[in-house]
């Protein structure tokens, strides 16, 4: 295989990326300029060392000196009481641009599939067992679990509530789902029973 | 023009259609079996006559006899204390199906469009002014404005709101609003501020 | 069944309309203007008096007067020595729009899919037959085949050049298919081979 | 701006991917093995050295020793009478998979967009003229124009043909265009009158 198919290869692998799409950045690669591709190729075999996960919330953080802890979690102004779990970094985004939610986060990494028990091992169970288990010994008294609506979120969600309930300490921690009703857009004549009656029930 | 070309013009005023599909529906009847041609128009011709609007709700109901009232408004043991105002009448279905409503509607026939406020005019405000001042001498509490989560829906509960603040018995009346929140399918990567607000302060 | 469930019954069968607008289209009617409704449903009703099938190409056109053929067909200028044969009504309006075809046409009435011999009972064989005899006793020379290019279109163009080569009359009848290439807006990258060699064979 | 940041704006700049896009990529190399990684980035960095363009065609190849041109182009057995002129790499791809063309290929590297002339400097239009002039004095004695059926590839052609026409021993060159008709797949009813016309021209 010459070495045009191989990088094509690793495009292949990047998430969304097509055959056609991959052959595409390749020969986008070719058009830039000598000193662009340096760089950009340097950036990419030294990201892993500049770009760290946080120890605490798991999520990645481009590392400024020597700190373990993201912006986020090293933040002391932050409500410590509260612990949200999300599926992935960019969850953690949307939520900050919200502007509504002042707690903390754990990125457990994935979802557990419906149909794939085995996936869970590749998820940070343990060590977000080892994360609550701190913060319960300082203030941590709500764990919210933030998944998508549907099939391998609610799922996940169950994984996670038996991860806790094999916590000793756990016992007084309150955990708790996003609200469900109609979100931004949504047509009643289109909602489906599940979420008219959550928006029925959440009426105010 | 021809009678081809005025029938097609017709179909063209139907929802979602263009002059191609009003074009293959003129088609589709020629094909049609004479006696089925003949059973469809009168179908519709008669419609006006067996098909009427509930004096109460205003949604249209097939009439089967002499009674002014649908079968949702005329059932004794639904309850009478909430009154759920909706967009069409095909929102009452999708709500039936969740079968979690057991209180009364109104259809108010379409929305304050946010830069078209003559529209109004043409909606059922005094109707339901009405409607709303004979329910509070039986046992109307509240009001459930169940409106698409969009501009125009936000417009059109301002509407009613100023509908409701003209009737002076409708002082004591709880007017509410349906939930916000994750909806079925929603992923939290592209759920908009406004519905992570809502999921986050509706968890539960 | 209410009359007005009737009535949705009969647009399901409308083509290219699901349950949801068919409903639609009945509350839409609901909505019309009294006299509107009459003259729509008078239209529908004698839609089959005024519109004839043309007794030669078979297409659809609004009678005017006693005359058996359409505008083209009894039109003395055009080529009557090129038969186009389509497959729909609709097809005759794309082609007279380009202004390039002069000769007449034949609507078949559908086409013969690949996987159900049994369909082309319902086309317009027999009365292809007699039309091609008739038109060969004047001066027809050339029959076009004008299918989409799809496997139900080649099939069709089979199934006629088959009918055709029954008519002992035809011996001497061109029987052409519509060119192949690139189409309007057709990109180079994405073409599949078939096309390609087409638009290097047809080259000029 | 970060090393992560300024990675996140080199795959801004990749055909076809935004700004969430570009940010998934740059996690998905955080989860990549550190050996895999590596490779990547090596893959990227020699790229440009490993795949060089065509002297002749002006297409990218992976250079397999010291060789100036590409496989096809280095063929004795390919038509070398035949020059075709395409937009991108791409193309060839596509005819080369149709398996009807023996000759030889010139990549221009894009378009002349109808409303940006400027655009034509960027193209290999001198490049062109040299190749069609060495080629002259072999045997070749026919060029395809390749382009795309929309506006651009038609000013493209036009482009070309003014190339071809500064050209002193292009005299007696023969300039073609791809057929145009029919396209698989293509319906009658949605063909616009040009590739109509062209089908009926076409016909065979």
């Amino acid at each position: 295989m010459s070495s045009l198919d191989k990088l094509i290869k690793y495009f292949e692998t990047f998430p969304g990326i097509g055959a056609r799409q991959a052959r595409r950045f390749a020969f986008h690669i070719l058009t830039m300029k000598k000193e662009d591709v340096s760089e950009f190729s340097t950036l990419i075999s030294s990201l892993q060392d500049t770009v760290v996960e946080c120890q605490s919330c798991r999520r990645f953080f481009a590392q400024n000196g020597h700190q373990n802890l993201c912006r986020i979690c090293s933040d002391e102004t932050r409500d410590h009481t509260k612990l949200l779990i999300v599926e992935r970094d960019s969850d953690i985004q949307s939520i900050e641009r919200s502007g509504v939610y002042e707690g903390l986060y754990f990125v457990l990494g994935g979802t557990v599939p419906l149909l794939d028990s085995i996936e869970a091992k590749n998820l940070r169970g343990g060590s977000l067992k080892r994360t609550i288990t701190e913060r319960l010994s300082a203030d941590l008294s709500e764990v919210i679990l933030g998944f998508s609506i549907n099939p391998d979120g609610e799922n996940t969600a169950r994984f996670i509530e038996s991860v806790i309930a094999d916590i000793p300490e756990a016992k007084s921690l309150t955990v708790s789902h996003l609200g469900r009703g109609l979100s931004t857009g949504s047509e009643l004549e289109y909602a489906d029973p599940e979420t008219i009656k959550s928006a029925l029930q959440n009426r105010h």
